[in-house]
């Protein structure tokens, strides 16, 4: 069956009514399904994770996008994360019989229907990037370059939006593209040295010579006493989740620091489980010895 | 929905055609499940694991009881395990919406039906039994007493069966009865001492104090060296997997040995699985946040 993950991030994590009505577009398509729903206060942002048939995918992003786009203001809107737009970033993630190509090319048919329809510009990214600069988020967006920085460079050298027009309105800025499964995942460190949480966070990702599908950041949690490394795993199969969680518990231990807990943001493939716990039990589970009764599911 | 996981053990490890006979029994009832077929020769003894909803569950273990006892001979069998019939076990283990009370109902379900209809002679165990004494299986069947003993006993004193007739035929007695489920694990130690192996399992098993779910063995491993722990946890949830792995880590230290390797026989149910990373990563995964895109699973 050739189905996709959607993983839309958008640019509001306060406002339960908001992401309700988003969770509504996914519900109204019947061949979707809601796998998960989250809200992070603080950085004011939640994240749908929704799967379907790829003749409905078009139909549901786009939804997706014309809902946050009538229901967020970009003019007001604040929080921690680096953030562009309503729908901040539109991830594709092929599943089962999809390929990436198949991803690509429905990335561009809903960039190019935002763009004409709803009058957002559109940055295609990661694998759907046209101009080779976009195929890191980071490259387009990033702590130093957001949505304040975006309004006045818009239309200007990189900042062509690849479909829609030169103007930020309310709905700011979209980022589309296709791209491989991706496993985020944060470890919450018991200190508030964030200098110290900032060379951990450079000591395991790729850009400083760290584990290669790796990007993280520390952050500085508000009114705790605690650093957050904040992880994007982009290949957990050569990038296993327990030696990630074994690096940073060495590095931290350097600082005299320990780990207080870790958490995964949306959706974990089951792999990735099988994997951990073969590590740490010495195991050999496959897949198939995994007896899973709930959902219906066996 | 209500479904019940069955987990017959038959007498008889050694001929193909039998135990694809008894395949077939589960293959036959559209709704049933086959999860696993395992064969020992030199224990002469095949567990089949299936699963099917509660409607279906009579139907296909008295189809299974019928095909084994048709179809073995235990005048002849002969096998390293304690064993009492061609189907030596049925137990029924409650899943998803399925309770224990469900389970036993249906247990008696059967035994009736066996007894009266196949003329088999059955005791009820685990939650099914009418006895407590039969609570525990071992008191049933263990090395001591086996169906050699039991052509002698049956029908007296404590060996009058509950349903069927007092008198042994090809095809043995059989026991059913209701239980949790249960994780066969096993965890192999770099050492060819065996008394330091009976101590370990003796320090975590429930009837010398250790885990009160937990029963274990330890084997010396012919023409290698090592110790294997044999285990069977009766109840995950009061002592998931990694305190176990966890305490015989910690007692082999002490021995000065080590762990090689561990497995699990059979299924391992999901949660389980869950409940081992949460431990090591210090996480919260729940069941939901698995993304299991095989199978057509989402």
């Amino acid at each position: 069956m050739k189905l996709v993950e959607l993983v839309p991030n958008f640019s509001n994590g306060q406002d339960k009514d908001v992401v309700g009505l988003l969770e509504k577009c996914v519900e109204s398509i019947p061949s979707a399904k809601l796998l998960d729903s989250e809200m992070d206060y603080d950085h004011n942002r939640s994240v749908i994770t929704a799967v379907c048939p790829i003749n409905d995918v078009v139909d549901l992003a786009f939804d997706l996008i014309k809902t946050a786009a009538e229901n967020m203001d970009m003019d007001v809107q604040k929080g921690l994360h680096p953030r562009f737009g309503s729908t901040d970033v539109m991830p594709l993630v092929p599943l089962e019989d999809t390929s990436m190509e198949d991803c690509v090319k429905l990335s561009h048919e809903i960039g190019k229907k935002v763009g004409n329809e709803l009058k957002i510009p559109v940055f295609m990214y990661a694998n759907s990037a046209l101009d080779p600069k976009r195929k890191n988020l980071e490259n387009i967006r990033n702590k130093k370059f957001q949505i304040e920085e975006l309004r006045k460079a818009i239309g200007k050298g990189d900042y062509v939006p690849d479909y829609g027009p030169s103007k930020i309105g309310k709905a700011g800025a979209t980022i589309i593209g296709a791209r491989d499964l991706l496993i985020a995942y944060n470890i919450y460190l018991n200190s508030d040295d964030i200098q110290a949480g900032r060379k951990i966070a450079s000591a395991i990702r790729a850009r400083d010579g760290g584990f290669a599908y790796v990007k993280s950041l520390a952050f500085r949690m508000p009114g705790k006493n605690l650093v957050q490394i904040s992880m994007n795993i982009v290949n957990y199969r050569k990038n296993p989740i327990y030696r990630i969680f074994e690096a940073v518990r060495s590095e931290a231990a350097g600082y005299g620091i320990s780990i207080v807990k870790s958490e995964f943001i949306g959706m974990v493939p089951r792999d990735a489980i099988v994997d951990t716990i073969n590590h740490y039990l010495m195991s050999d589970i496959e897949n198939k010895n995994i007896l899973d009764f709930k959902a219906g599911k066996i």
